[in-house]
């Protein structure tokens, strides 16, 4: 039985076996009060990221100067692409950080559909997010006037399993080149099977193309096992990567066919020679386009550093803790007072961040981060978004987040916030 | 009669109105001989970029995490953008800072492609970036089956005016849906009347794309008055943004048919209703696709600020007052030992960079590198270049590089270097 009361919280922390990763991050003592639980739009800031951008800006732009891109810059894409591969069952040269999260996956569905053709459609659901249905939309574009995106409908909660399926072996399959979805949906925190999913995309005859944005860096992930085809994610979310720091991007070793859309120069197999006729790079490399921002690119690294130290199944083991916890409060708490879970039940069917309904989801939001000290966020038109990094949260902030939670509505903070429009990505 | 004597130079550096501007850069005190003459590949570091990135990191993400993209951060690209559109003859929202120059190159060139249906002709040229040319290509390939790319050949020094003006009004004219040019040529300099180009180009009722790289914030530049249609340009050569900082992308307020072929949520409408169907942003912002990474967009800024504030009639007479002091010393004492200037001679078609030839450019290059810390970049086969940061280099500095490139070759400190290749972007 699980002992929900703020002394089984304390117990909890005293035996997590990540606690210490917490000191690993900056915070504002200024502001000891603050309860960060938004780490899935943006993570925190790495206390080993201050000494590193020192150094990229004083010593390797400040004193090397040009010098730099000989001395490692040039690399910097690959080999960090290299690190996060050991997150994601990847091997080297199959993911490198570029562009943004969108960029990589137009790209990446523009090679796709390429790599098809005569079937003309692109699958996904209405949990994906709606910027990477309006890329896919583009990349539809890109690839000819008969191409199109087919955005099946879900419960707002679960992945539209038995959907996919029937949409994959009904009439209209054999028409699917692409199958592309979130692993984790940016709303209710819906997690798919990576795995299984892959192998119908597959016995379908189409390829696969995972955004790992909200789950990269807190979800175990093996793209080699499922023989996924393409992958893109956000590194400034579990990863901690910095603010819009670039994407990652996984191609798969196995399909050499996969050609970049936007080849530039940062993708060819002869960037210094020159040349107007090069030919592309081997690997994820030739997906690279133009160069890098090199400051935000290098950052990625001490967050990815920490993950793989933490390990990923620590990560899991803390994050299903935390949400299990959260959730059951929840419903102890914060149902008598108007929410409503909107995030499975199931902790293997969910990433780490849980939705809750509130009919007065904006207000409550924004009492929440200026009031209450508890960032959270609002997706529209209903929910709170609660995120727990695992590095950085612990079984305490699960307990006084809900407390704080309870506390607004109930003095009425919610009141002063009505029609307050927050602008988070 | 110019006094090219070592007086002659220290003269001109007393009376320098921008000589104060040096030590808004980071110099390397425990490298005090280090000439920095590739401004042109990599601007210097302002010192105040150093105060600005504390504050982005320790206080910005580190404190206030994601509740600064309600602070600032979601407006970065458009208001830095406002200030470059100030350097370039731009009005407000017709600037933007995104990606690379490669992706916003890829953009606006299918952009322009789609507005003009019917024509199927990129016209470029052989001086421009062999970068540029392979996303020409991959715009075009993205546009439709029929569409092609035509490189025109020049002398390697000059643009080919008379050529672009046949291949425009002769035949096949009428196919010509875009003209995209680099606005200063990264190999020998050469600088295109930007307005008397694209009069002409409009004149066969094709679209202009400029690429600004290596003219922003070194070579006068009045977009508007020409009424040009699309420009991109680097922001971490003469702007001094850092290794591999946002591109820049212009669009033509009065262009409102030219449509993002790559849209994504930063681009739309309604960024924050996380609806599928959200329509374009007004302005250059409709180009923006996905989150940019603020670090590497945030520290454009400094470098934008000092150029604004040196004004560009004062680095325009002191970048050709360089250049044609370094031209001179070169036919003077660099001539003798096989050098020869590959850079146009007329002040008026240059920016501010000079490519010498050499047999052994790249063993020179190597050297004055590696040896003379004279830093230069080597561009194959056969040349040498040299950027004359205007913000930071002075006369003396001229005089000194050319003095070390006669030492090195005239004491054989190139035969060390041969078959050495050096990777600089």
């Amino acid at each position: 039985m699980t002992d929900l009361t703020p002394a089984g919280a304390a117990a909890l922390d005293a035996i997590d076996p990540l606690a210490g990763f917490r000191s690993a991050f900056v915070h504002d003592d200024s502001d000891p009060d603050l309860i960060y639980l938004d780490g899935n739009s943006l993570g925190r800031l790495p206390t080993a990221s201050l000494d590193l951008a020192d150094d990229v800006l004083r010593r390797q732009w400040g004193r090397r100067l040009i010098r730099s891109w000989n001395e490692g810059w040039f690399e910097t894409p690959q080999r960090i692409g290299d690190r996060i591969a050991e997150l994601v069952g990847a091997g080297p040269d199959e993911v490198v950080l570029a562009d943004s999260t969108s960029v990589v996956l137009y790209k990446a569905a523009v090679a796709a559909l390429k790599a098809r053709p005569g079937r003309t459609r692109i699958l996904t659901d209405d949990l994906n997010f709606p910027s990477d249905i309006q890329v896919l939309r583009a990349a539809a574009e890109a690839a000819g006037p008969d191409h199109e995106v087919v955005v099946l409908p879900t419960d707002s909660i679960h992945g539209p399993v038995a959907g996919l399926a029937d949409a994959l072996v009904g009439q209209g399959g054999a028409d699917v080149a692409l199958v592309s979805l979130s692993h984790v949906a940016y709303r209710s925190g819906w997690c798919w099977d990576l795995a299984a999913t892959t192998r119908i995309v597959h016995e379908a005859g189409a390829l696969v193309l995972w955004d790992l944005c909200h789950s990269v860096g807190v979800v175990p992930i093996d793209l080699g096992a499922a023989d996924a085809d393409l992958a893109v994610g956000c590194t400034y979310k579990y990863l901690n990567g910095g603010p819009g720091s670039p994407a990652l991007l996984y191609v798969n070793a196995d399909r050499t066919e996969l050609r970049n859309p936007l080849r530039g120069w940062y993708g060819s197999d002869d960037p210094m020679g020159f040349g107007f006729d090069a030919g592309p790079a081997d690997g994820a490399s030739r997906f690279l386009t133009g160069t890098p921002p090199i400051l935000s690119t290098a950052l990625v690294e001490p967050g990815v550093d920490l993950t793989l130290e933490a390990g990923m199944d620590r990560i899991r083991a803390k994050s299903v803790a935390l949400t299990e916890r959260f959730i059951s409060l929840a419903d102890l708490h914060l149902a008598p007072l108007g929410f409503e879970v909107r995030t499975p039940r199931d902790p293997g069917q969910r990433g780490s961040h849980v939705a809750l309904f509130h009919a007065e989801a904006q207000a409550v939001s924004q009492a929440l981060v200026n009031e209450a000290l508890v960032i959270s966020d609002y997706r529209p038109p209903d929910l709170v978004r609660f995120g727990f990094a695992p590095l950085y949260i612990g079984f305490t902030d699960v307990d006084e987040a809900v407390r704080r939670t309870v506390d607004i509505v109930e003095s009425g903070g919610i009141d002063r916030w009505r029609g307050v429009q927050p602008v988070v990505p």
